[in-house]
């Protein structure tokens, strides 16, 4: 490794360092003891006053630099304590390496960094197994509060972590115990399972974390399979709805220091929103209902080969176009297919302003149902599996509601501030939404506000691009822990206005058509 | 627990604080987590900007807290990383508890000490049970090194430990969880031995500790029996032979903050000695031989009832008068006692001035045994157990070597730093030996340099008072921190100024007469 490398590294100050170390041997006239000779050595490098020792690592730490001759590497976390020397080398490592994690609800997605470079050299992901205990977070903290219902849920995300783990240490030739630092960016229960903490008032008026900056711990304690004295550092979280995943997405997308106000917004079964710049920060979230993860509407599906991702509506023919992914037959409609699909209804007026079928437009291709009337997207002869792509009638009222949960969150939380959508200067999308959304037609349908199209900023997934920056910078670890306090939350399951511009909402692009200019407008 | 004790302890910073807390509940308007809340009401009552949780203690701290209705004490562990905060009560403690220990390498005694008050509530002792594997600590260093032994030597001191918490917490009706700070002062290697540490290089040149001054660790690490989270403050040590009991010392005298030049002498196998002041600080330990510790010489003895502790000699009927512990009829000599008695021979002329026997002035008192010629103390009819209490000319020479090596140890440490022991102050004497030395007959031996009685000064079981420094005062936590960077050790065993001042003072008081004005010469 070369100087410059260790230079690159202390400059970006990487939750773990390594320090190059020659010391001169102890002598009768320099009887300074093994492990202080170490830490004399390493203080000036610090620049530190104190560099602690956990009382766990203080004989392997002393014997291997005596082994080693007294010269080597050291390997120090930096914590917000302190520096806290958990190793020595006698050769640099291959890799300096850490985890970043993305702990979902519903998968785990996980890199391993250089931390020297900063580079990724792997990526896995996994589905939660905490699954088969609930799929959703509200059941799985109802399971988690009887008998050791939290132990086996802990237990079972540990195991998945390790999993990813291991996967990733193996797919560069690393061993589980080269793995020297954990990032974890997830919602506050996941977190709170992570760490096997009682989730009992999360979900329960006032919605209480019983933390939501925990301090940093050490994968030992975790029982992780990662090298025993590896940081584990936990992104903090605002509130029970609001979580580090969120504060992620902060750091990736650079809302905190940017001068401009923007917006960052994250959508699956809630949509969190933070408005803010350099000076304060906003930040709410409220159900927008599961119409827009997929796996809810009937045909609905996560993104995956045969589903409708893309809808355009043609109107010379008055024919809607199917775009399928990997253009396989259509066999369901995943999260922005749907956005899609009923802008393109509205555009071609199949369906009216409030969200329905209009039976003179929709023709033959309304068909009734066990569960009500449905539209046939793509007919049996055309998809995959020989059954009809529909989207019912129900699904679309469902998709209704998202869409007015959504813009009304975004009014609520934009007028609580007194700035107006015009003075966003970027929303940045988040996640899987964010990826594949058209803003043109979520703006049709009023779910977004009607701005510049270039205002909307996809940002991939920056829960993990956050956690990412947390194993390589310090300057991110202290946003962090000065974001969480800059931002005020404001809690929607309680506000009055929400629930005013949730009806005003309703209707397609809204009540308001002075609100969506861009947006055609049938008065029927 | 009145408010004005809190102050006190808030004052003198114990390595535990108590402090008071009364947070508003939590609400929909103010969803800050549980341990969010109490740290936050914390961090100004601390004045400090970070207050970590040990991962271990998250949960009960935030539980305790929320089902005390977010009102009580907290307990807070004094690190140099920062406070620490442990555990949340509902109501204050009876007592703020806190061990000292003084852990000697044949016995351990241990304070209770009220860390708001500062009181000592209880005392314990307990002869150290590792002696099973080795009297001393050299035999004890070889042991550790062979199989499991470093293991069995931690865990019998450890149970040692345990055994003194109980005791001691059972004097005053607490529970050994009531005990909630501990701090250890020790030679280096039974440090070692406490912390189950490697001692290997301890005995081999050039000496070398694993680690001389420790970072403080948590009771659970060391499995002792007190509260887990309970922090251990080991003091730290200057090197193999110079260890933190000594450090205790410096602290209990306050050598280090005083303007004038003094000394601090600790006397067992080994003769400790520091010297110094404010601005600078010299040590160096040397073998003093075990004719101090009395056990060696066959008629010597620990202090207890029947052991000859006074003799004096009457000038004009030539007599010698024995004061006895208890004034039990006389079973045997202890270290004092030996002092007393051969300076009494040196000015009753019976020996000379090389510390031989005169058989014109003996008379019968001189027998013959197996061992070679021997000195009749009290003869058997007057002797407790039927037997006379003799001084061998072999326990004399051993003596006189002791005696030679101590004071070629004090004038080495006072040459080095080019002052005169005019210039010195004060001489606190500490342990045992200073207890029951009589300074006059240690200046008659030509042991001790020739100063005014009221120079020296005894200062009891100097480690045990300062490591009760430790748990009640921050300042005196911070001073060994300094102290340690502050001495210069002088390695004796390689010291040729040490062995050439040593041929000179194997005489009554010295072949330089002149440097013992007080002293009668006797010229044969």
């Amino acid at each position: 490794m070369a100087v410059n490398r260790y230079l690159e590294a202390i400059f970006m100050k990487p939750l773990v360092q390594l320090l190059a170390v020659e010391a001169s041997p102890p002598s009768l006239q320099d009887n300074t003891g093994d492990l202080d000779r170490l830490k004399k050595t390493l203080l000036p490098l610090l620049e530190q006053e104190v560099l602690s020792v956990p009382y766990a690592r203080t004989m392997t730490v002393a014997e291997s630099f005596r082994r080693a001759d007294f010269k080597g590497v050291a390997v120090v976390n930096d914590l917000v304590t302190g520096p806290e020397l958990v190793d020595f080398l006698a050769e640099p490592p291959k890799v300096l390496a850490g985890v970043a994690l993305d702990l979902g609800t519903t998968h785990l997605e996980a890199t391993l960094v250089d931390l020297v470079s900063g580079e990724i050299l792997a990526r896995a992901n996994r589905p939660n197994s905490q699954i088969v205990f609930g799929a959703d977070i509200l059941s799985r903290i109802h399971f988690a509060v009887k008998d050791d219902g939290l132990e086996q849920l802990h237990r079972v995300v540990i195991e998945d972590v390790n999993w990813l783990c291991e996967e990733l240490a193996g797919d560069v030739g690393l061993e589980l115990l080269d793995l020297r630092a954990l990032s974890v960016s997830g919602n506050t229960t996941m977190v709170h399972f992570f760490l096997n903490l009682n989730p009992y008032h999360l979900c329960r008026e006032p919605y209480i974390p019983l933390v939501n900056a925990p301090d940093p711990c050490r994968a030992t304690d975790l029982s992780l399979a990662i090298h025993p004295a590896a940081v584990v550092w936990v992104l903090p979280s605002v509130g029970s709805y609001f979580g580090g995943d969120l504060i992620s997405g902060i750091l990736a997308s650079g809302l905190d220091e940017a001068e401009h106000t923007s917006m960052l917004i994250d959508v699956g079964t809630n949509a969190e929103v933070v408005l803010g710049n350099r000076e304060w920060l906003v930040a709410c979230a409220g159900a927008a209902g599961p119409a827009l993860e997929g796996g809810v509407a009937r045909m609905g599906m996560r993104a995956g080969p045969g589903a409708i991702e893309h809808v355009s509506f043609d109107e010379k023919s008055g024919a809607l176009h199917c775009q399928t992914i990997e253009n396989e037959p259509a066999v369901g409609i995943c999260g922005s297919g749907i956005i899609d699909l009923v802008a393109a209804l509205y555009l071609g007026r199949i369906i009216d302003r409030r969200g329905k079928f209009r039976p003179e437009a929709a023709g033959d291709r309304l068909i009734e149902t066990s569960e009500g009337t449905a539209f046939v997207v793509v007919p049996a002869e055309h998809a995959g599996g020989g059954k009809p792509v529909t989207l019912g009638q129900i699904d679309l009222d469902a998709l209704m509601r998202s869409k007015a949960a959504m813009y009304s969150i975004l009014t609520t939380l934009v007028n609580q501030v007194g700035v107006g959508f015009a003075d966003i200067h970027r929303i940045f999308v988040a996640g899987a939404f964010g990826r594949h959304i058209a803003p043109r037609q979520a703006i049709t349908l009023g779910m977004l506000p009607d701005l510049p199209i270039e205002t909307y900023q996809p940002v991939g997934n920056s829960s993990l691009d956050g956690a990412r920056r947390i194993l390589l910078e310090r300057s991110a670890r202290n946003r962090c822990r000065q974001l969480v306090k800059k931002i005020t939350y404001i809690e929607l399951n309680v506000n009055q206005e929400f629930m005013l511009r949730f009806s005003g909402a309703k209707f397609i692009p809204h009540t308001d058509h002075n609100l969506f200019p861009s947006v055609p407008f049938f008065d029927d």
